[in-house]
C-alpha cells in the first residue's frame, strides 16, 4: 500500500526526541511553518543545497549515507561561516514513498543531526526524481562570521586536512582506480560522510580573515576567495595535504578540483599565524599552510615550474 | 554555450536591487551562507515547499509564473501563521542552463519577491530534472504567531476567498473542462499566481484562534486543523464561497478537494466574531463564515443531508 504524504512525514521525520533537544525551536514540525526562537545578540546565517542522485552522491549510496551527507554539506557551509548550526529544513523528493529508503534515510539524517547538534523542524516531501533540498541555519555572535571576500595581501592560505579522499573514491566507484581495502574504507567514508568541521568555528572566528568550505575543488574554491577579496595567490603543489592515496595512484589533480573534501580553506595575516597554530596544536587540530595571497595571479609552483591555475576549472553543475 | 553555474548564478540571481531593499540582510547571495539581522523581540517564523514540474504546476507554464507561484505558495505558509515575509533561499534545478528560461524565472521570482517584500538571499542551482525549492522566512511578535492546533468548540470557521478557480484552470489545462474566455483568464491566473494574503496578518493575529493556509483542499486542510486542535467540525455546502464556475460547470466538489486555493482558511472564537467581521469590512476584506468547531465528527449539511467529510480526500503528493 503507498503511504500518504501526511502520515510519511509523522512516521519518518516527526521525531519528538529531536524537536525536545533545540531549545530554539517554539513550533516544530507539523503546522504550515516553525516558528523559532533567536538568541539575543546573535545573527542568523542560513543556507541551501540541494543534492541530486548520480550527481552529487551515486544513486546506489545507502539511504542512511545520502541523508548524512545532505545535512553534512549543509552544515559544512555554516561551519566556513565560523556559525554554530541551530536548526534545519528538508524538502525529500522521491520517486515513491519506500519505506525501507525512508527507514534508512531518516536514521542517516537524525544520527547526523545529533551529530551536528542540529533541529530538524520543518519540511516537505513530493515524489519525482530523487532529491534533497536542505536549508540549515546557524547562529553566531553579531559580526563574528568570517566571509570569502576579507582576505588581503600578505595573508597565509590554511587548509584544514588531507584533501581528495571523496574524489578518489568517487572514481573507485566508477571503476576508475582499484584501491586497497583500507583506501577503500578511507575513501568511501569521506565521500560518503563527510564531516564537518565545527571544531574550527572557534579559530575561524578568533583569526580568520576569508573562509570557505572545499565543496568544488581546492582551486575553484580558493579562486571564489581570490575574485571576492580582489586578490591574487600562489599556493605550493608540496604543501598541499593530498591524501596519500593519490601519489600511488597518480591522481594527485584530484585534491585540486576533486571536491568533496568539505574541509575549510582559510586565509590569516601573517602576525596572527603563530597564535593560531599554537591554538590549533593545542586543540589538536592538524592545519596546514599552502601559501600566500599576493596582489594579482594565481599560481601553483611546482618545483622549478609556476602553473597557472586560473586555467584549472573547479567542479561545476553545468559545465560541458 | 553552456554557461557556468557560477556565472548563472551571479547573472540571473545576484540582483543588487534586491539585496539592498532588506534591512535585515547583512550578508546576501554569493558567499557560503547569508547572514541575516533578526529584529528584537521577534521570533522567526520557517517554512520550504518544493514545486515539481506537472506535479505543482503544468510544465509548460511560462517561467516566470513558474518563479511567481514557487515563491507565493512558500509567502502563503507564512501569511498563515500571521508572519510578516523577510527572506528567502531558492535551489533551482534546471535540465539545462537554459537562458530564456532563466531569464523568464528570474522576472517572475523578483517580480514576486517585490510584490510580497521578500529579499533572496541565496540558494543553489542544479543540473536535473526541472524542480524549485524554496526556504522562506517571516518575522512574528514573540508569540503573536497562529497555530493550527488553536481551534476549540463553538469557534466559527472563516475562508478568505473564493475556492476552486485554480483547480477549474487546471481541469481546463487537461482539457476536462471548457471554460469562457473571462473564467479561463480568472482561472488561470488564480493556478499560475496565487496570491498570499498578506493582508490578513493583522486580523489573524488578533482573532484566529487557528489557521492554515488552503494548498491541499478545504476538506484536507480543515481536516489538520480538526485533527491538531482535537475537534470536529460542521461547515454548510451553501455557505463555501465557490469560484462561480464551479456551479455552471457542475464541478463545486473543486472547491473541497481541488486545492491550490492558497486563502486562509482560520477559527475564531464566537465572541470575537463581530469584531472580526467589522475590522475586515472596515479593511475592504471578505470573509466567509462556513461552518462551526464542535466537540468531534466532520461533517457537510447540504440541504437535508449530512455528508461525511471524513471520507473525502484532500490532494495527496504520494496517494495512489
Amino acid at each position: 500500500m503507498v503511504q500518504g504524504e501526511f502520515s510519511l512525514i509523522e512516521k519518518y521525520f516527526s521525531n519528538p526526541a529531536q524537536c525536545r533537544n533545540s531549545k530554539h525551536t517554539v513550533l516544530g514540525i507539523g503546522d504550515d511553518a516553525a516558528v523559532i526562537s533567536i538568541p539575543e545578540g546573535k545573527q542568523l546565517v542560513v543556507t541551501m543545497d540541494t543534492l541530486i542522485a548520480d550527481r552529487h552522491f551515486p544513486a546506489v549510496s545507502y539511504p542512511a549515507d545520502i541523508a548524512y551527507k545532505s545535512l553534512a554539506v549543509n552544515v559544512s557551509d555554516l561551519a566556513a561561516m565560523a556559525a554554530t548550526p541551530a536548526f534545519f529544513l528538508l524538502s525529500l523528493t522521491l520517486p515513491e514513498a519506500d519505506e525501507v529508503f525512508l527507514n534508512g534515510f531518516s536514521k542517516g539524517l537524525f544520527s547526523a543531526a545529533d551529530e551536528f547538534a542540529i533541529s530538524l523542524v520543518g519540511g516537505d516531501t513530493c515524489k519525482g526524481p530523487l532529491s534533497i533540498s536542505i536549508q540549515a541555519s546557524g547562529f553566531v555572535a553579531a559580526d563574528r562570521f568570517v566571509r570569502r571576500s576579507g582576505a588581503n595581501i600578505g595573508d597565509k592560505i590554511v587548509v584544514s586536512g588531507r584533501l581528495g579522499a571523496a574524489a578518489l573514491g568517487l572514481a573507485s566507484m566508477q571503476k576508475k582506480v582499484k584501491l586497497s581495502v583500507n583506501q577503500q574504507h578511507d575513501c568511501l567514508s569521506a565521500l560518503n560522510r563527510p564531516r564537518p568541521r565545527l571544531d574550527l568555528i572557534d579559530l575561524l572566528q578568533k583569526y580568520a580573515s576569508s573562509a570557505i568550505d572545499l565543496s568544488d575543488g581546492l582551486v575553484g574554491d580558493l579562486g571564489h576567495i581570490l575574485k571576492q577579496s580582489s586578490v591574487g595567490a600562489v599556493i605550493d603543489r608540496e604543501k598541499i595535504p593530498a591524501y596519500e592515496g593519490l601519489y600511488e595512484h597518480n591522481m594527485f589533480d584530484l585534491c585540486l578540483t576533486g571536491g568533496d573534501d568539505y574541509q575549510i580553506l582559510f586565509t590569516v595575516a601573517d602576525k596572527n599565524l603563530d597564535f593560531l597554530l599554537n591554538s590549533a596544536q593545542q586543540a589538536k587540530l592538524d592545519l596546514y599552510v599552502i601559501g600566500e595571497i599576493v596582489e594579482q595571479g594565481y599560481f601553483m609552483n611546482d618545483h622549478n615550474q609556476s602553473i597557472d591555475l586560473a586555467k584549472f576549472r573547479g567542479f561545476d553543475h553545468f559545465a560541458s
